[in-house]
């Protein structure tokens, strides 16, 4: 299509925010930053590791000797249980109190794996682990969502090579959960189904944007992605959240991370910075029919281990730009090969 | 007041969205990624640089020998002029062709420069040139809205060290524009006066978010400041565009420009990276009582020259996250010694 060759917008229907594609923009050059290419550490136990079994974090606190998925509340926490509710107001200014919980997931007692890396099996572990954390924290009385999200790699500012992930537990609907509140209960009104159904029916048939499928998941570059190399992972069935999930499901979800994860990391043969997160319904207490849960990863590399995309000037002052178009990227990465380099 | 001692939202009422403060959360370890501390380049001119005068450019085009602040088309533009004109719409999926002008413009011919570094007549040079740049393209049949903007420094994806900046052109008024729109709009339509006349004089009034200040212009870390040390440049007068700057308010404007960039660099003792953007009103012909520009600055240092503030898992899925309050920010801010520390 003409359209897809040039300059041109396409439309988040979850945010119903505009992103603007610029197809023919690879080619500038680049004298720019490199980064150095992301080698993952190589020890299973590092003493100096904050999250490695039976060591001391830097709280004081000492680490159990875990041997499976293991979560912590975070010892430096953004978010705070017991915080006063109070709200202010004084003309033009506007704050709230927000109470909330921060925890550490580790992934695995491993210091020296990731999630492409880790056994299947072990990769359920660690969504059954998600599961268990946010049914808890979800029924709390005080607590009205949770993120669940893995940043992963120094580029994204993660701050211990350590598998590892966090769950921040809150009062308030964030910012972006509620713009994807709107946009699903708006369709969920109209068709009595949710939009993410119809949308992966659609990606499905069309097949251009897919890059690996099982039995109950779907993993894809939305249209209107925004990273070079954006995937959404969602299930076919309409779930709400993680804990609806059964044993197959599971083992399907986990199936699903481990491929996607495999495959970013042959793209550069290198362990492959990004954040993940996976936004479910909120946990109000209310119903939420609307909701399907999905996982999406935000890898801000662009042309190779060393150069990445910047989300600056036009993308902070007018709106996200991306230089690749969202085919390219599911081809690219749909060609792939589907064992690790690091084992082919 | 308490409820800044502990986490809270505060309200952006130029967006209608909330960031996350974690005032507490500035004590934790930080075992992650350190950036090389920036060193402006030492030469006034650089023979591999596109961008001194007199060099050829990747594009094979040749810089004039310019003595001036010089601006030309982006050889690698992301917006393009007469494309054609299409709309796409297919179930889910929604794009539109966009048409625009990239260009960059060269701050001075002078290779070492910084904007804090120039001689303040120079500074008003380049904002003649913006002036005009708005004013010309703004004119243009097909363009609705301009971006004036600055990547500072390769933290920022600067991909030249060059002092420049650049300037997106576009048929679509990009959507955080929109949102600006509207929430200016809608505070006119109730008020008759622009939002922000009433937000800086709140804010003159309070006096602790305040930067700095002079006839015409004030700086300072708006109350939902997202950057560790954003920092907003407000006309006092409720101009819409740059192009309606006299002599005297350009002057002053050029001035605050350089104080903030002055601070800035003082600030880690570093060449401060950044980006900037001008928010400007839509040039689409119709009239806006209800804009106010404004030039916002959004630099990703939190602790030092080399440790920057990450928007990541938590700020790409929920909502944007900070740690020290807008008022301590401010605070640092306005203390720091007002000579360029490489002069003092
Ligand atoms: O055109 P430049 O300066 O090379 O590119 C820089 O600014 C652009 C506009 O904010 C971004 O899209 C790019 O990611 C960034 O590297
Ligand atoms: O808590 P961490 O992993 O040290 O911190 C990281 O993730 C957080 C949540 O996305 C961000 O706010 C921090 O900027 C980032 O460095």
């Amino acid at each position: 299509m003409q359209l897809y060759e040039q300059p041109h917008y396409r439309l988040n229907i979850l945010t119903n925010e505009w992103v603007l594609v610029s197809p023919q923009r690879t080619k500038r050059p680049w004298q720019g930053k490199s980064e150095k290419a992301v080698v993952a550490p190589q020890k299973p136990h590092d003493l100096s590791c904050y999250l490695c079994p039976g060591n001391v974090r830097a709280s004081g606190a000492t680490n159990p000797e875990y041997t499976e998925p293991y979560s912590f509340v975070n010892d430096y926490a953004a978010l705070l249980p017991d915080v006063p509710n109070e709200i202010f107001k004084e003309g033009l200014t506007q704050a709230k109190s927000e109470s909330g919980i921060c925890k550490v997931v580790c992934f695995s007692p491993d210091h020296s794996l990731t999630l492409p890396l880790m056994k299947l099996e072990d990769i359920e572990k660690v969504i059954a682990l998600w599961q268990k954390e946010y049914d808890e924290l979800g029924k709390l009385p005080n607590i009205n969502h949770v993120l669940i999200f893995e940043n992963k790699g120094e580029l994204m500012g993660c701050s211990n090579p350590h598998p590892h992930g966090q769950i921040w537990a809150q009062q308030s609907i964030p910012t972006e959960v509620l713009k994807k509140n709107n946009a699903f209960a708006s369709y969920w009104d109209q068709h009595q189904k949710t939009i993410l159904s119809d949308y992966i029916s659609q990606e499905i048939e069309a097949g251009e944007r897919i890059v690996v499928q099982n039995n109950h998941f779907v993993a894809l570059v939305p249209y209107w992605a925004v990273w070079p190399y954006e995937i959404m992972i969602v299930p076919l069935e309409p779930l709400a959240h993680i804990s609806q999930l059964d044993d197959a499901q599971r083992n399907s979800f986990a199936q699903i991370i481990k491929e996607v994860t495999t495959l970013y990391d042959n793209l550069f043969e290198t362990s492959f910075p990004y954040s993940a997160g996976i936004n479910q319904t909120p946990t109000d207490g209310k119903d939420h029919p609307e909701w399907h849960f999905h996982m999406s990863f935000y890898p801000p590399l662009l042309r190779s281990a060393t150069v990445k995309k910047f989300m600056v000037g036009y993308e902070m002052f007018a709106n996200p730009q991306r230089d690749i178009t969202a085919e390219q990227a599911a081809d690219i990465l749909r060609k792939l090969p589907r064992t690790h380099f690091t084992k082919a």
